[in-house]
């Protein structure tokens, strides 16, 4: 029966764009053969263009300029020298289960892999074993590679012709810096693809049963960090203070005393439901679903680590009724058998 | 060469809860053997195991409730008699590789899916065959079904025992009223997963080049939708009009006038720049750059098509250098080489 299962999954394994390629290949057939008498040679030609910028093109939708690219290729007989290019890519929140497909098609294309050290090995274990691996940041917001550095390591294998993937946890266009790396990609001239991950937000809501919008709760869901303004003056908390809508906090775990303080300062009820979900979406997942006036409390006593996720908002009392993964939330005060952010829910 | 490639790529089909279940299989190997002497009634019952809540269960990380699952069914017999169960699925924007390999498990395992019509013919085309398909809504923001049917649905194919996908494009907790139906399923007791998908926002930014957030420009990104409050006088466009923040609007092209005026008038610059995104992710996919005063403009004259997302914010000018995926993007007004929006950005 697991045979079966397996077997099944396995039509639904091939690119979409692989029926294109195999014609436009069939089509130029004669061509290529004329140019790459050689079998060895002609191998490499095709690896060439399976793994590189024709297959790309048509990815992206090109299927013109792909086919300008292949006759390009095959008639300098440029085989051997490929061009390189960057994939960026999200990651997703750590389950292996939540990168899309084409994350994993770019980590069994790469010749390097450069990584924040978030992303888990599991993830990393889909690569190719021969792909050579580079962490280069961050843990927990430390970067401890700086960004230029990340910048010309990403440029260097790129222009000697490897398929770089650079691996961001979460979505690489929330909070990722992707838009610095290919803001310099770009003025080199180095081709990349985008593709997007499962950010925090999303995960987290699902795994631990909130809805982060609901139609009697909020119609409106921010996403904001805190990591780099540790004092949180940056930020507006006038407008994040404002009800009817969610609030997910990608931050550390220290400032949680903070936000609560600003936020209630800025006069959202200090009785408004809040959830901290550790380790969302891995086995160790741990909820707690409080109060805004308990973080406090929460941030000094409650042994809450990294990476962990605050969401604001009357969606996130759901989760004490809806949640389905894992351990059940861990419901604050203790002590209490049915805290008031629960009965508000019901 | 192709055919390697497919072959590298099987290496990580296997959900990681197989090698879980398989241990668990072979450890009461002879209590199932005893208990189901019949080879087609045990085929049966690995059947329903496979397919079943016990895989549920490890997925969920709940290693020691599938174990005594298991024995339940071993010891009852009731092999043929495998519980429903509901996953909640978001099939993403559009483009299949932006399923999660998640989403693609429940797709190859549901007896019945429960699909809204924007979720793609080639997304559906990846369900096992003999799957039924129930198309229920929504389209364009209008639901063809309501609400409360798609839920007896829901609840009336899990209670005969199917798996049941409820399939709803981009992310079922971002405006997808995934919250709801978790609500009526958990007073019904019927066991369900979520499963998250990749949102509009990130999929738009991703293959628009557009970075959501930027360290130079916008540490927040919100969420917002229109689509249930035409005037939008529910929304807090003092709060949304605030600066260094990136709007990502969910909501019909006629209501792109109605954004730009409240913006405007809250104090968003009208030079602020913004970005259409018409058929994200797809091989049709539109892109204009333009700025928050040409809106009006635009949905009059532009021929802007639903799906569209529109993001307001700084970022968007990034698109116009940072666009990889398809057509170029529009610059509009249409007749100025080099917009300001551009200029801005460089």
């Amino acid at each position: 029966v697991l045979a079966r299962l397996v077997r099944e999954k396995l039509e639904s394994l091939l690119d979409e764009s692989y029926g294109t390629l195999a014609a436009l290949l069939e089509r130029w057939r004669g061509r290529i053969r004329a140019a790459f008498p050689d079998v060895t040679a002609r191998r490499g030609l095709y690896e060439s263009i399976v793994r590189g910028r024709v297959t790309a093109l048509l990815r992206s939708g090109r299927g013109a300029e792909a086919e300008r690219e292949l006759l390009v290729q095959v008639d300098a007989g440029q085989g051997q020298a490929r061009a390189g290019s960057v994939v960026l890519v999200g990651a997703g929140p750590g389950d292996p289960g939540l990168l899309t497909l084409r994350a994993l098609r770019a980590l069994q294309e790469a010749d390097v892999i450069l990584h924040d050290r978030l992303v888990s090995e599991e993830i990393l274990d889909l690569a190719r074993r021969d792909a050579q691996r580079i962490p280069v940041g961050k843990e927990a917001g430390h970067h401890s590679v700086p960004q230029a550095a990340i910048n010309e390591l990403m440029a260097q294998h790129a222009q000697a012709g490897r398929r770089v993937v650079r691996m961001k946890g979460g979505d690489p266009f929330v909070f990722g810096r992707g838009g610095e790396e290919l803001e310099y990609l770009r003025a080199l001239g180095i081709a990349y693809e985008v593709v997007p991950g499962i950010t925090a937000a999303a995960a987290c809501g699902a795994y631990a049963g909130i809805p982060l919008t609901h139609r009697d709760h909020s119609q409106s869901l921010r996403l904001v960090t805190a990591h780099c303004d540790p004092s949180g003056e940056g930020l507006d908390w006038r407008a994040l203070a404002s009800g009817r809508q969610t609030l997910a906090f990608y931050m550390g775990v220290a400032r949680l005393g903070t936000v609560a303080e600003k936020l209630t300062e800025h006069g959202r009820a200090a009785s408004t439901p809040v959830a901290i979900v550790e380790n969302g979406t891995r086995h160790d997942q741990r909820v707690t679903i409080a109060r805004l006036a308990d973080l406090a409390a929460i941030a000094e006593l409650g042994g809450v680590r990294a990476p962990a996720l605050l969401i604001v908002g009357e969606v996130a009392a759901l989760g004490a009724q809806l949640h389905w993964f894992g351990a059940t939330p861990r419901l604050w005060p203790a002590d209490v058998d049915q805290p008031a952010a629960v009965d508000e829910a019901a």
